[in-house]
């Protein structure tokens, strides 16, 4: 199984967004740039999570992307989906209809036993990912973190923050 | 997240051999040709499960695979990792440490708390995959599929398998 590494840049980004007040945006080089990433790596995946409704985007000179939504209502599962896309892991081609074994499809009225095992796995998995919620992930970094790096942050973002608090 | 298609075909194929009595064994161009499938491709999926000791392979001209353990004793994470690999979807790049935020490595405690939810997501996964054993999948087959379609798999089994029963 695999997830892009496009998740945890997404989520980091998410983060530092809902540290923002009122209306204020920071801009994707920003972002890009205290996450050490490619600016153009990062706005694919900014704009997912704008086109998933979890960031809004404000255009212009003095845009910039915030939360289009409280972190509270927005959970790990939603920033993984909006950036990996919802289909799921695993795709059944229905091997079992295949070769010389194979009958009418109508032989085969329920879904196979491996795909329904194998998509009540990943239910689990997006469960514990929706349990998560953004806010949760801010609250746990502001405790555990470095209060440097708590620091750092909060003088960072007073200087790259666009429009009115 | 994406899984590859090998694990529905490395499924079908455990099951196939699952059937199997004694030490009997089934080439891959049989498992290939009930599965409507490559034999290049299959012989891939069937190597990374007897490297991880849910198969052995049988060489020679009578050759081919069978379980290496009772079906009772293999489950569906067995099988996903033998294929999939066993390294966790989620990659932390600790993400965290870079930019000009970035604070020397010991201010770093603990894993970050991004990385800690993903990899509780995919322990809930795992432990949802290793409920599900083979033997309960093949008992699920026999119990819902079509009798011709049973009846066929053993026809198609009993002219190909090689080895004593």
């Amino acid at each position: 199984m695999k997830l892009g590494d496009g998740v945890e840049a997404a989520a980091h980004c998410a983060a530092m967004l809902a540290g923002l007040e009122g209306q204020a945006v920071l801009p994707a080089a920003a972002l890009a740039e205290y996450h050490g990433l490619s600016p153009s790596y990062l706005v694919k995946h900014l704009q997912a999570m704008v086109a998933a409704g979890l960031l809004a985007s404000v255009p212009g000179p003095a845009g910039g992307y915030r939360l289009a939504r409280p972190a509270e209502d927005i959970t790990l599962l939603d920033i993984v989906l909006a950036v990996e896309g919802a289909e799921p892991a695993f795709r059944c081609a229905e091997i079992r209809q295949r070769g010389p074994g194979a009958l009418p499809p109508e032989c085969f009225g329920k879904p196979c036993g491996i795909n329904r095992a194998m998509l009540k796995a990943e239910r689990a998995w997006r469960t514990a990912l929706a349990e998560v919620t953004l806010a949760a992930l801010v609250a746990g970094f502001q405790a555990e973190s470095h209060p440097r790096s708590v620091a750092r942050g909060a003088e960072f973002t007073a200087a790259r923050r666009r429009g009115t608090a």
